[in-house]
């Protein structure tokens, strides 16, 4: 936990691709509580017709969106406070901007949040889950 | 809020994408409590082999589905009442029926609800959620 | 309810994504209480570099995660109990290994809930949910 579907236009190299995904990583690790291992994410390309967005609404200051723009949709296996997503968010846009270069106004994040005994990430078992998750180094 | 993931068969017309993008949105302006800005959808467009369904389960009045089915899968901010959400059903299937043409019995919906602080639309800001949101003109 | 959605690597067979499909749906209806034609599932076949997971994390005993990785993403239309859930992880891996030869390390599960007037299956109608929804036979 967690893991990301990540969608964006067609047209970036997998150069740009890895680097949105290290980002990610990056940021999930350092501000959202999750092991550095803990890495499952699904990139979806789309052509300009099948994702639609305003550039406007609720655009960041920097100005409207660009073909450039991705939406981070994250499945979480615990509730995190929200301090802990606000700092999240802001070092994601941060590590996004260096790279691969995504200006702060093309970066939407949506968190989804379930339960720990919704995941079995391999051969069937479930999440072994200690009482002071935090203590133990898991992540949910 | 909300995003929207559409998944429907290869083979459709660009034009015809526009009208269902149009139809959704309109629904969920009309319906659901979503200003009209407030727009970002992805389609996923799917081989026969990659979208399976069953014909019949939970069938409309008009008979089985067909190889139009579409599946609105909507993530939400907040949470609507039931009465909202059934409202907001109809409105979509007689939109869809209008433009572009789909039948009724071809649409399925499923919303998945969300909180505010999940959401960032942009430059990492967290979403500025009021304490009466529907007074402010915000929508979660 | 539910639907999900299926990602994994390209390059498997139309016969080989039928056998996921099947095994699927029938560890569904055999330990997770959805009737045998409540089908719903969305096939994402991936490039390499679209589908980014990690090996070894928590991993299952038999060894790193391989290319026939599989993520299954159940959206339920209502809780089912831990039991139940942990039956069901174990059923469908057991399924999977005998069709189509998936290995049992290379499948992840996260299931997401949500409620039942969520859903609309066909023609804008509301779920009719009885009040006890096991013995109407009726899955959300």
């Amino acid at each position: 936990m967690p893991y990301t579907r990540i969608s964006l236009m067609k047209g970036k190299s997998a150069e740009y691709l890895q680097a949105v995904s290290a980002s990610l990583q990056q940021a999930l690790t350092e501000e959202f509580e999750v092991p550095r291992t803990d890495l499952f994410q699904i990139f979806q390309q789309l052509e300009a017709h099948e994702l639609i967005f305003d550039r406007h609404y609720m655009g960041g200051p920097g100005g409207p969106r660009s073909d450039d723009f991705i939406l981070f949709a994250i499945t979480a296996g615990r509730v995190r406070d929200t301090a802990t997503k606000q700092a999240f968010y802001r070092r994601l846009v941060s590590l996004l901007a260096a790279a691969p270069g995504v200006r702060p106004e093309d970066v939407m994040v949506v968190i989804n949040t379930t339960t720990a005994d919704e995941w079995s990430f391999a051969a069937g078992a479930p999440l072994a889950v200690p009482l002071h998750p935090q203590s133990e180094g898991v992540s949910t």
